[in-house]
Order: structure tokens, then C-alpha cells, then sequence
């Protein structure tokens, strides 16, 4: 194990700083930058490595792992002045789990191929909970002969690493998968009050929709009613899960992505204006199931 | 079996022909009636008595199911001049297995309570498929106490007799179902789209989604895109299954169910018009997972 | 003067009470009737026929008009059991001035023409303010022979009565302008907050728009943005005006009309929508141009 | 006026030919580029210099026009390798009349600013007849001070010449424009479609709406019904006029522009869908008043 050589790690944030101490547990010291210092102090703690700029990883790692909240981040990070690009070794292999426009991972990736390294987008499904214990799903965009060696490091983090296709597929990937979660949630949502207020018990619509053709992953398993299901949001008050707000970004890179390649996006482009809406007011920070409560709120006279 | 008493069956069309064949086969003798004589004459060759209203149905037979296609039809069987109500006798039993809007259903069972007989509405999910292999499933509204013996009759010809609550919760079920429905499928295919836009294999991306929070029935089980799975219509030209049509009337019971109560339905308005104006560009007969195909002509420049 | 014959009128509320007053003020004496005794009262004080029923107005005035919030009491104004059609004298002529579902009014005329009268369906734009200044304007349909006799009655309450064509255009015509409203409402509502959010100044982008193809009466009439126009209800925290609730109703009967006739809405769908959820989040009571300040909120991190 | 310094123009397309041919007959020699030299040819025979890149206009001439199609296009005037920015002078005036992206005009001026130059952008409202006869509308975003400086050259082409603020904001300007027009045209051809189904005459229908709060620029000026108004594009087959594959590319970016600044716009979104999606159905080349055909068709059972 003290063999292996150290992986640079980049934005040690709610899911980054757990993504990072699974790979300490599986053995590989780390080179760590983070622009908020703080986020490296128990890293500096433990006997990592801190250093003071992306660049700095980069001379110091050859391979590294970037997890940035956003497209702007994630160019800074890799292209800015001092960025990794400045100064990446040839024949690095970088792996970003940014959730990203994929347009800005193929060019982030054509940049780096100049540099002689390999680029790799690798996004992730599961939240902080499966960060911390190691369950995250990969899905993963790039250049297939590297993505063993990909494996190698996303599997000490996820218990799930997919391959896509070219990069930017991982991306393409994720954003679709949470582009239909949109619709279905809401759909979901919009469904049981409509089925409550024409009278029906809310456990009895959801079972019927179970075994029905409705059945989807937001009404078997995370429904968005209070008192229908045990151990989701909807039972603790939209707490915890995956809040509002990231929905609302990831809706917005689909609906980019979709205007960009001039694919119709009816129902997806409204669920972003939805989940647009409900950021505004008063719902950033809920879980994203609480559009059953935005919906559900009664008319005044 | 011989013992049995008959049972009253109104409109032979593609549905109700094999269910009251399915009657039969249990040993039911039965009354028929139908606007189109056409649609009595393998009846009345089978030994079946075919008479000229539904109100001669209802001086031969105290329990009657009715099958037919629109809110208008099933008004005119029941109140219409020559109306079930009209000769109804104390203590039938009416199952309206019709799809129309619950409000209607109310009305019925209010006018038939007067009259000393019970309504209960149980429209069915299911094709013509399972109304001929007996597999349909009843979604049942009506007075609790009447429902064993709705059971009885509707276990002919029904694999799943759901019991939903009071008068008109049956239709509500069966409404809502299929706007999720028609919500998740529409869903999917731009999801569909979109992913094979972004460089996606359709099969790849399927699978992702289905082990994920993405996953509904329109994506595991009824995938809308040609060569994703088989035995689903859109590996048949999306011949077969559940015409566009007929998910644009269950669109319109939703949308005026939804505006009578008050409940908005962004995503299920959105669907409603999406599948109306399918209708206009030639996808009437064609299933409505054809969706996909909808959305993916391309652009000609 | 003294000489003319007297006038029905059902439905003294805030637009029928002084819509009522305008036709004494011309000379007509009243027959009145409102379910509320106490919106009587006042007539009653002035010297008018208080009556106890619709019949009872329908046995003593040949014309009457009806002012009714929805197509429920409409309903049973005319055909309830002590209504209108109870007891209506032939040659009677029937003015609904209510705001109600075409397919209604053309079901009342029917009942009325057995009965040998004539209903019209005149329903009005213009509020309160209108309704005392006797400028509102009437959209009437119904037998063209018997337009000028609505006419004398209605041009003492509106200076604009326009005739639109058979029984039902009058509602239609009504509908689908207001339909266009709101859709054009919440465009400008939308285009004037993602205009400032782009840095333009909101007289300056109002200014523009109205001199080039974006113009349109809710831009340079009744700008929803406050502090761009004087006089309007956004400056005067949208009080007064149309109120949200009133143009929630108006879309639910456009909607209802486009899904009986077939007819794709999928901007007014979506009206309908955005209106019934102002509703629900305590913009009820304000004017509907209040949905600028709905869209705008600001997003709270 | 043979003593005018010469003006460089670049992209000598539908529009930005008779733009330069204004120039021209105002007496401003022109330096001359465009990707495909074949439409160059014309001023060259004129006498125009004709030069081989975007830098070679920019040592020649200190005041540049550019018209071009698309954001990509506009960057790899001012930024490719052979681009204006590599060769321009100190004090330079660089107008960029194409239609893009607020955020892209924003970020080439301050790349202008960084070489000295002035960069304003300065899209414009009027087709190619407007660009023709001198009457285009210019919407001019940049440095105040600069503002009389363009407005001499743009009033060569325009009639009508509107400073709206910092740079950036003449797109915001036109997007916004774009996209109320979008809203109201597609509103206007649901409400007219609504209307003719409920038997409303649709010249009657026009005028009702146009004497009323439903009034816009696309029921009184350019209405979308054959047979309502003479001289606009639905008179004509929806010929000519303001192409749908325009209005879908200036839909997406009001759309990129309302996801970045984080501005709700439901039916902005849905409008752009819809243009999108009849681009895709054989519209692309029509007038974007065709959406009445588009919404018109009939359904076939």
C-alpha cells in the first residue's frame, strides 16, 4: 500500500472532503488544493499534503481528481492562470466529477490532450450519505483505453463506475437521468394532490400507481406525500436529500445542452422553470420532493 | 352454474366484446345492448338475448356493466330517454367500467340512488390483450358494502379488482395513473432524445437510467425507442398498445377534473397539449410512446 | 318615461348592483332578485319590485338579465326549481350578462326556445368602475333579429355592445380575449424582469418594446412593472384592477372550451396554470398584472 | 464627402449586404471581408477593398461593422486567430450588429478594451427590407460617449437608432423584443384557433380583440389568420417576413440568457419549445406567424 504514488484531489467540499478520505482509507496519499483553505485544514491534520494552487497539484500528482460545484469552477480550475493545465505532466490522467456543461468537458479534455494528458468526466449520482460510505455512482466520459485506470481510483469511492462513451458522456448521462427525475418528481407531485383532492387515500393512489403503468422511482421510492413512505424527505419535513437549488443547476445545464443541440425539451424546460420558481420562494434548501408542498398549498379567498 | 342469474352488458366495442365473452365463459347468461346492432348479432348467435335499450336491460337484469367510450355515452345509457334508469329495479347492481369524469360518475350514482339501485364506477387498466386473456385490472369506486359483490362479476373478467373508496374514486385512480403516465413517457423520450443527441447509445443510456433515480415503467418497461427492447411498440412501428387518442381523452377527463378542483397540473396540462396536438400531425392510431418519434424528427435547414 | 315595461334583474352583486342602477337611471322600473335578501335591500329602499325567486321575476318582467358569478348558478337561475324557465312568458328575451362556459349558455338557450323565448349571452368586459359609469361593453350572442331589443337594454349600461354571432360567440369572444390577456400579461411580466435582470432600465425596455413588435395593451396600457406607468394597479401595489382569482376562473372556462372543441392551448394551459398557483401562494386578491412581482422574487441562498 | 474615412464591414449576408450598400451611397468607402468570397465580389466590382480576414479590415479602417449569423461566428471575428482583436488600433470603433448572446458581447468588449478599442454592440429589429430601404432599428448597447460616434454610421442604415445602456443591453433589448413577440404570436394564433373553433368569424374575432385588452402587435399588425389582414405573411402562404428558424435561434438565447441570470420564464421557455420543435415539422423556412397553421391542423380519426 505505502507504495502507491500520491492522487491530487481538488475542491474538498460537502462532497469532496468524504470522496477524499475514501481514497486515504484505500492507501493513496494525497495532494490536496482547495480555494477556501479551511477545507484542507483536516487534511493538513491527517499528514496530507496541502498546496496553494491547482497548478502546484498538477506538478505534484499525475493523477488528479477535481469536484467543483460549477462550469466556472471547473474552467478556473483546469484553465485558469494557474490552473492545472499550467503545468500537468504528460501522460496524466484527470478525472473531473464536476457536475458540468458537457460542451465545457470536451473542450476542457481537447485542452488537455494538447497537454499530452487524458481528460475524463466522471459526474456523480448519491448524495453526501453515499459519498461518506463509499457508494457514489460514476458515470463516466473519455477515452476508454484509460478508464481501468479510472476504475482504479472511482472505485475506492463508488460501488458503481459505469462507462458511457467519449467524453462528456458521462455528463450527458447525469444530466439526463436527473432531467427525467424532474419531470417524474413533479409529475408525481402534481399526481397525488390532483388523486387527493378527487378523494382518493394518498397510501392507496400510491400503491395502485406501484402496480400500475405511473409507477416511476419518485412514486415507489421517494414519494413526495407525507405519511405515504417511511425514511424520505416527505417524512422529515424535506430535509436532507438533494436540495431544490441543485436541481435546479443540473435542469439548467440540461436545458443548455438541449438548446445547444435543438432537441425539443417540452416538459424539461418546464420542470426548470419549476424548480426555478420554487428556489425563489422559500424552497432553496428543501429537498427537492417539496414540490408536492409548493403545489399543494391551498387558495386563499 | 346454469343457476346463475344473467347480467346486463352495455356496449360491445373493442373492449367490452371480450369481456362479456369472459362473462360468458364463467357461466353468465346474458342481456346486451348495443347502439350498433353489428356489435350484438356473435352475441345473440351465441344464445345470448339482445334487446333495443339499455332501459330493456334493465327490466331483464339487475346487475349491468356498462362499457363505453365517452362521458356522453354513458350519460345517455343512464338517463337517456330509453335510459338504464328509466325500468331500473330496487337493489341493482350498476358497474360503469366506462373512463369518464368522476363528477359524472357522482352524478350517476346520485340519480341511481334515487331510483334504490347502486352505481359504482371501475374503469379498468389494460388493452384489448387483457380484456381477452381475462387480465384487466378494475379500479372500483362505489359504497363499500356492494363491492364483494362487484368483485364477482369484475374477477371474470380481471386479474386485479382494486377497491378505491367512495363513488367516482375509481375513475380518480384510473385518471391519474395514466396522467403520470403520459407525463413519465413524454419524459422519457425527451430524455431519450436528448441523451442520443449528446452522443449516447440509446441502450446504454436506458440502462443507466433504469438503475436509477430516472427509472419509471416508460423507461424499463414500454421504452419508447426503437431497438431498446423488445415486444414493446416501438419495436413494432408503434403499432398496437395504447393509441395516442385515447391518452389524449384520459388527458382531458384530468385536465377538467384538475381545473373543477382547483389543482394545478403544470406538467399535466403540458402533457394534455402535447398529446392533442399529436393527434393533429397524424399519431392518432399510433401508440402513445410514438412520442419519441414526435420529438425526434429532425430539422431541415 | 313612466310608460316603459319593467325589467328582470338577477344577480345584484358588485357588478350587478350598479349595472341595475344604470337601467333606472334610464327609466326602466325593476323586478329584482338576489339569493342575498340583503344585496335587495337598496332596490327594495328606491322603490323597485323585490321578488323571491327567479319564477316569480320571469311570471312578472318578459325581459330580464342575469349577472352570476359561475356557471352553477347561472345554471340555476334559469332551470332550477324555482327558475326562470319555470315560469317565462313567450317572447320573453333572456340577457346572461354572467361570465360562464359557452356550451352552458348554448344548453339554456335550447331550454329557452322550447319554452318560446330567447336567450342572448352578453357577457361583459370592463370592472366595477365600468359597471357605475355605464362603460362597459357587452359581447353578445345570439338570434341576430333580436340584437337591437338587447340593444336598448344593454347600451344603458355599456358603450360598447358588439355582436358577435349565434348563442355561445358572446362567452367566446369574451374568453378567448382574456385568454390572450393573461398570456400576453405573463409575457410581459417575464420579459420586464429578465430585461432589468440584464441590466436595461424598465421605462427604457418598456419604451422599446412599445414602439416595436413586442408591444401589446398589458406593455403599454397596464405595465405590470412598478414605477413604469401612473394610473395603473402596479402603482398601487396592485390593488384594485382585475383580480387574480376572476382571471383564474375566466382561463379554467377557456380551457374547458379548447378540451371540448379539440383546440391546442398550450400557452393558455399554461396561463391557466401560473394563475391557479398565484392563487394558492396569496395572490388572489391582487390584480392579475401583480404576476410580475410573483416571477420576481428574488432567490434566497 | 469623398474626405469620409473608410468603414470596415464584415459578413455580407441577406442583411449585411444592403447594410453596406447604405454605407455606401452615404459615401463611406468600405474595407470589405466575408468567410465566402463569392459575397464579396459585388462591392469589389463596386470598387470596395476587399481584404482576406477580420484582422486585415481592422488595420485598414478604425471604425468596423460586423453582421454576422451566430455567437461562434461573431467570436472568430473578434478573437480567432485572424480576428479584428489581432490587429486593431488604438481607439478603434467596432460595432457588432448580429443578434447573440448578451454575456458574449459583454465579454468582447472588455477584450476590445484591453487593445484600446471600443466595442459596442448594436443588433437590430427590421428584416430585409428594412435593411434595404435604410429603415432598420438599431438597439445600441455600449460607453454612453461612444453612442453619437455609432449613431453616425448606424443612421446611414437605420431609421431609428435607440441608446439602451451599457454594453450588452441592446441584445438584452432585441431578446427581450423576440421573445414577448414569440409569447404573443403564439398566444394570438391559440386564441384565434379557439375562437374559430367556438364560431367565432375570425376578422369579427380580430377586431374584438384589438378594441380590447387582448390587443398586441400580432393581432393588429401582422395577424396570423389567411384572410384577416392584407399584406402580411398570412396572406401569402406565411412567405417571406421573419423566418421560424430565426425566431427559434433568438428564443435560445433569451433562453441561455434567463438560465444564467436565474429569470423564470414559463412561457418564454415553452414558446422556444414550440418554435423549436415546428422547425423541426417542415416550418423552418416559413414566417413565424405560421404557428397558427401549425396549431390549426386538424385531428384525423
Amino acid at each position: 500500500m505505502a507504495s502507491k504514488t500520491p492522487v491530487g484531489f481538488i475542491g474538498l467540499g460537502n462532497m469532496g472532503n468524504p470522496m477524499a478520505k475514501n481514497l486515504m482509507k484505500h492507501g493513496y496519499p494525497l495532494i490536496i488544493y482547495d480555494v477556501f483553505p479551511d477545507a484542507c485544514k483536516e487534511f493538513q491534520d491527517a499528514g496530507e499534503q496541502v498546496v496553494s494552487s491547482p497548478a502546484d497539484v498538477a506538478e505534484k500528482a499525475d493523477r488528479i481528481i477535481t469536484m467543483l460545484p460549477t462550469s466556472i469552477n471547473a474552467i478556473e480550475a483546469y484553465s485558469g492562470a494557474n490552473g492545472i493545465l499550467k503545468k500537468v505532466k504528460k501522460g496524466s490522467l484527470l478525472i473531473d466529477s464536476s457536475t458540468i456543461d458537457p460542451a465545457i468537458s470536451k473542450e476542457l479534455a481537447k485542452e488537455a490532450e494538447k497537454m499530452g494528458a487524458v481528460f475524463m468526466d466522471a459526474p456523480v449520482s448519491g448524495g453526501v450519505g453515499a459519498a461518506r460510505s463509499g457508494n457514489l455512482t460514476f458515470m463516466v466520459g473519455g477515452v476508454e483505453d484509460e478508464f481501468a485506470a479510472a476504475q482504479e481510483l472511482l472505485g475506492c469511492m463508488g460501488s458503481n463506475v459505469v462507462y458511457c462513451g467519449a467524453v462528456g458522456t458521462g455528463q450527458a448521462a447525469k444530466i439526463c437521468n436527473n432531467m427525467l427525475l424532474a419531470i417524474s418528481m413533479i409529475g408525481t407531485a402534481e399526481t397525488m394532490n390532483l388523486g387527493i383532492r378527487l378523494g382518493l387515500d394518498p397510501k392507496l393512489l400510491a400503491k395502485i400507481l406501484n402496480m400500475s403503468s405511473g409507477r416511476c422511482w419518485s412514486s415507489d421510492s421517494y414519494n413526495p406525500v407525507p405519511g405515504v413512505m417511511d425514511g424520505v424527505p416527505s417524512a422529515n419535513n424535506y430535509q436532507g436529500g438533494f436540495g431544490t437549488t441543485l436541481m435546479a443547476k443540473d435542469l439548467g445545464l440540461a436545458q443548455d445542452s438541449a438548446t445547444s443541440t435543438k432537441s425539443p425539451i417540452l416538459l424539461g424546460s418546464q420542470a426548470h422553470q419549476i424548480y426555478r420558481m420554487m428556489c425563489a420562494k422559500g424552497y432553496s434548501k428543501k429537498d427537492f420532493s417539496s414540490v408536492f408542498q409548493f403545489l399543494r398549498e391551498e387558495e386563499t379567498f
